[in-house]
């Protein structure tokens, strides 16, 4: 049986730091906050924006709503932004997208302070993560990856790692956050022949294809470690990974199963993020 | 015997298409001008710089050369660069890197406008090469690998490209670049453990590993093509690459000489960068 890597103890741990972070913080005077802005109703952003609340209540991190009419304009998104790159008081901002298509999405997201840019929206931060330059902070679910594999202890150092999907959401920069760590890393997607060749060579192997259950037994050998970044709904309307956890957790070595594994720690590295970037007006 | 893939043959094709636009633009009243922006006497600026004037020259395109000394102030070079963004005359700039040590580098080289950046040097325009977003140019020296496997009339999607090396002038973005193209890629480095047993899997193997001749014959199987990046000399003061030519040319299928491959394919490459930014005047 697979050791489960689970979401919930690495939050634990990073929550602990957080929290230590944060009291340092207020006792020097500093509250740590996030600004969350929504354009229109969106059913995840409003999952995602629950769950984001929850974590800095949790956490003591406070919190400002911007919510904000599906039809706004693009100028009263940039006030807005305008608003929190000067406000001293506010640290990071959370901005739902993609933002509805009569806005100029390139123009709002690059508008932001890449300093407060805590969830990667901005060209200088996404391009930080491959060029290696200290901007920004690298989005929160690659991140989350890497906290998962920090927590239990991986050495990424000469490790062959293999990431299914190219997205620049999760797979395009979770593979530069390997190599930087000194991974071997390829990485695979729709158009990759012989998939289950090439990921049963990998020690570790990282899955955001966004397909439910398309890895299966045949993609895995024994001894390996498998990070499912998948959120999907199944045939039963159960929650699952890209991964066919039934099928492929007695060959492997170690597996995050889903729910359970990436989802929840992306929230923590976030409001991490806040507090790193509150850190700075120290 | 493998296929020699020659860079001259490229170089003539590419340079066929320049002089077509240049005339096309003339003829229409713009003359594309590049500038050449050097900070002191490095001797390989000098021999690069030479190269592209000699490139400029043949393809009919102008340039001006700005030529600062050693200790010149970053404001002075910043007004220099301030100068070619507002020139409507000048569609590109090449700026040698790295720049003295005393200058600050980072802000000097975005500066410049990304529709000028034909070399590649501002953040945003390598950021690109990552988010596939259209911004500025990609870097030469990885475009001009990828004017090769066109011209030789690779078909890229689905193929196993193994890249040697990391750096952010050749090895990641000529893996981007490949995997836009849709092939699996993989990049080695030096902490990469049994190197050999990755890179025979490969159906091309791309060299920018910066250390002559490291690719010997137990790197290669038949079958592959490989493309030699590096620029080195040996132990009898001749240039070589990155790849021990004559112990893996009897196994390969096709592989770029040095010197006669890469190399001079990029200076048409930068060229054409300068062309098509005049062509935007159109």
């Amino acid at each position: 049986m697979a050791q489960k890597l689970l979401g919930k103890e690495v939050t634990a741990s990073l929550n602990e730091r957080i929290i230590a972070d944060v009291n340092e913080l207020k006792a020097k005077g500093i509250e740590p906050r996030l600004a969350i802005v929504r354009v229109g109703e969106n059913e995840s952003d409003i999952a995602y924006e629950r769950g984001a609340v929850k974590r800095c209540e949790t956490l003591d991190v406070a919190y400002d709503k911007y919510l904000l009419p599906a039809d706004v304009t693009t100028e009263d998104v940039l006030q807005v932004i305008e608003k929190i790159n000067n406000d001293n008081n506010t640290h990071g901002c959370l901005l739902f997208r993609p933002l509805p298509k009569n806005l100029d999405a390139e123009r709002i997201e690059n508008a932001l302070k890449p300093e407060k840019d805590v969830d990667c929206m901005t060209e200088r931060s996404i391009g930080a993560v491959f060029t290696g330059k200290n901007v920004g902070y690298p989005p929160c679910t690659p991140q989350a990856c890497m906290e998962i594999l920090k927590y239990y202890g991986y050495e990424l150092k000469g490790k062959n790692v293999v990431v299914i999907g190219r997205s620049l959401v999760v797979g395009k920069p979770v593979a530069m956050m390997c190599m930087k760590e000194n991974a071997t890393i390829t990485i695979c997607h729709t158009r990759t022949v012989n998939m289950p060749e090439i990921t049963k060579k990998a020690d570790i192997l990282i899955v955001a294809a966004g397909r439910a259950k398309i890895v299966g037994a045949d993609y895995v050998s024994a001894g390996q470690t498998v990070i499912d970044v998948g959120i999907n709904v199944d045939e039963n309307g159960n929650m699952c990974g890209d991964v066919d956890f039934e099928a492929v957790e007695p060959v492997v070595s170690a597996i995050t199963p889903v729910p359970g594994g990436v989802g929840g720690v992306t929230t923590s590295v976030l409001v991490s993020h806040v507090v790193d970037a509150a850190k700075k007006y120290l």
